[in-house]
């Protein structure tokens, strides 16, 4: 299975690809989406709807993860953010691609075993994990960290969808008459 | 001049379309995509998306208004309302349109005369203005009355822009590569 593990945000959106053979996560690719700040907003969301895109045409995952956003006290930075993190889920979507959504505490937990690990961490436990030649920065390290979380929850989700338990998710994808899974 | 306004939101985003024939506005179309709730979020936004493009593609407007979103009290809910804006931003700059942004002040300022007009002041001037048999539905009205607030400033920012008075929108025109204009 190949994820594309997405870490949005306005300036800088960190995306990650790796492919999962048995249990064993691989290093496929990573990089960040910078959008310039001088451009008009709709021009800046359009950067990332476009490079993102891309990113699927050339690696062409089968699922995507997402990091949830952390909720701003500040409201017009949560708003913001809300808007590059729409843009990116429109590229997730208009590629055919299933979003899944993961907290941040989530993310850390599976990838470093602690839900409150450093930035520093993460990017050593994906190194390690991915068995890298040097730590990756930190927008594309949380974006792997994002995908390699999708595969340890993945085979959860699963078997619940399995047994039924998700009839909510299941008939909203025969409604949407995409193939999501 | 052919100007496309948005109102956006994450279950009913409306739209309206006007010409603008020297300083008289004229109805070309209106309308709201109702996204519905038990999709998934990255589906939600799909559905913004596309119905979005299929607007500007079928109507061919030159210029985008959007209304400025009211940042809530509550972060979850501006979260969701950004996202539902970005996937609107991302389909109008998908067009190639430039988006201007006003707020709910300047525009009901602009239609009714009165920036804290009721919703129904504000149907019931979009209908005056535009000559309709009836007063459009809430959303489609405030999509209109954001078209007609952007006939009512765009000369005043040609003008400035004109003169150099907006270097920064102009340069950031040419760093995108796209006739915005």
């Amino acid at each position: 299975m190949r994820i594309l593990g997405i870490d949005p945000g306005l300036r800088r959106t960190g995306f990650g690809v790796i492919d999962i053979q048995g249990a064993t996560p691989h290093y496929v690719a990573s990089g960040v989406i910078v959008a310039p700040t001088d451009l008009p907003l709709a021009q800046r969301l359009k950067v990332i709807l476009d490079n993102l895109r891309e990113v699927a045409r050339m690696h062409e995952p089968e699922i995507a993860a997402m990091e949830k956003v952390f909720v701003n006290t500040n409201p017009t930075s949560t708003l913001l953010l809300g808007q590059a993190r729409g843009a990116a889920m429109c590229a997730l979507a208009d590629a055919g691609l299933e979003v899944h959504e993961y907290t941040a505490l989530q993310i850390k937990k599976s990838v470093v075993g602690n839900g409150h690990a450093q930035k520093e961490q993460v990017q050593k436990m994906v190194q390690y994990l991915l068995n890298l030649n040097r730590a990756p920065a930190s927008d594309p390290a949380d974006a792997l960290a994002c995908a390699i979380c999708h595969a340890h929850f993945s085979p959860i989700s699963q078997r619940l969808q399995a047994a039924g338990q998700l009839p909510g998710k299941t008939r909203a994808r025969m409604r949407g008459g995409r193939i999501l899974g």
